[in-house]
């Protein structure tokens, strides 16, 4: 009888997964720096569109770096991004911004919910993955920029409020959907999830209540009702 | 009878001039994220796109260090770029690329026409704008990646290669007209390029055959008749 080899356990970090977490993280940098580009265009103040800008580059350098991962696990970035560039061009197509404030809340919701789906994600990877992961999370400085900017229109515009509100729930709605269809179209990603999230609820249950509880702080910060 | 303190000479570089010079530059590399995002927005291939999304960052991080540098002399952002933004639109408007190669030919021009104005206007500088300003023209490797494509479509494609020539020749005759009008509307500019193109011709004559064989050169590197 021989002994088989010692293998990693099932649960263990594979590069496999780590490429698909670097994939759709990539993906949302480019989506990230499309969105914030076409912000830039139409933002009503210079200094505004310059901080855009500014915002811009900085997805434009975290996908650089994103992309240099997934060459060293052997990945190519087109590869890596193949299985989920249509899901995002779904939410613009489906959820055209039709105002300044729209768009930045558009970008708001939209970055709140990528980056604590991303967060859950990095837990189960290999270290080197992992830091790079957070790193690219870190505060950029977008949600500041929105949230001065919102809060300042709507003190003086409780129409403008509602409609954001509104606005911003439809989307969230969306985004929530999108995760879903994300994870059952990724056995790995949804490994990954459910190991972040221990508890008896179905997944989806566990994952939706973090991520509507961030969102609701992040509309609490923005002066909205989520 | 008193001694008058020893003056600059009238030809000595001013702060107003360094910001005229800024001004313009970092309208156009707020031009340039914009178009490049627009590019990488119809880019056929991920790998493209990626380095599109790459070229827009390096146009937001010049135009934080053009920023700094007004800041620096005193100006804002917002004021150095007003009396140019109107000039950038008007060329986007009224020249639209109706494809990606199109795209491509368009940026590759219009870069290369604003980059050696922007040389010439660095020569009369303070040494720190100055530098600053060549530092930021430096090659980012748009003009590499412009030439490897076209020239590979059209090497296959004669029908596309003379209708792109065509099109990079009204380009360069509506930046031509661009310029001239920035020079006639901003004598400080005038007065630099005027400094820089020593000679007997009538400006206009002495800067346009420099801008006219700089062109030349590119879209011989690019295998387009000019």
């Amino acid at each position: 009888m021989t002994v088989a080899p010692e293998t990693e356990p099932e649960t263990a970090p594979t590069p496999d997964r780590a490429l698909a977490v670097l994939g759709l993280l990539a993906t949302s940098e480019m989506a990230a720096f499309s969105r914030l580009a076409g912000d830039a265009d139409v933002a009503p103040l210079v200094a505004d569109r310059a901080e855009l800008c500014r915002l811009g580059g900085v997805a434009a350098e975290r996908l650089g770096r994103l992309s240099a991962r997934i060459a060293e696990l052997g990945g190519s970035l087109p590869d890596a991004v193949a299985p989920f560039l249509g899901a995002y061009s779904d939410l613009d197509a489906r959820m055209p911004a039709r105002s300044w404030w729209e768009r930045l809340v558009k970008a708001y919701v939209g970055f709140g919910v990528e980056d604590d789906v991303a967060r859950l994600l990095a837990e189960g990877l290999d270290p080197t993955t992992r830091a790079l992961v957070l790193d690219v999370l870190d505060d950029d400085g977008h949600a500041a920029f929105v949230v001065e900017r919102v809060t300042a229109a709507t003190a003086a515009d409780p129409v403008l409020a509602s409609r954001l509100a509104l606005w911003a729930r439809r989307l969230v709605g969306e985004a929530l959907g999108i995760v879903q269809q994300i994870l059952a179209d990724h056995p790995d990603l949804r490994a990954l999830v459910d190991a972040a999230l221990p508890g008896d609820a179905p997944l989806q249950q566990r994952l939706f209540a973090v991520l509507t509880a961030e969102h609701t702080r992040r509309m609490g910060r923005l002066g909205l009702t989520a």
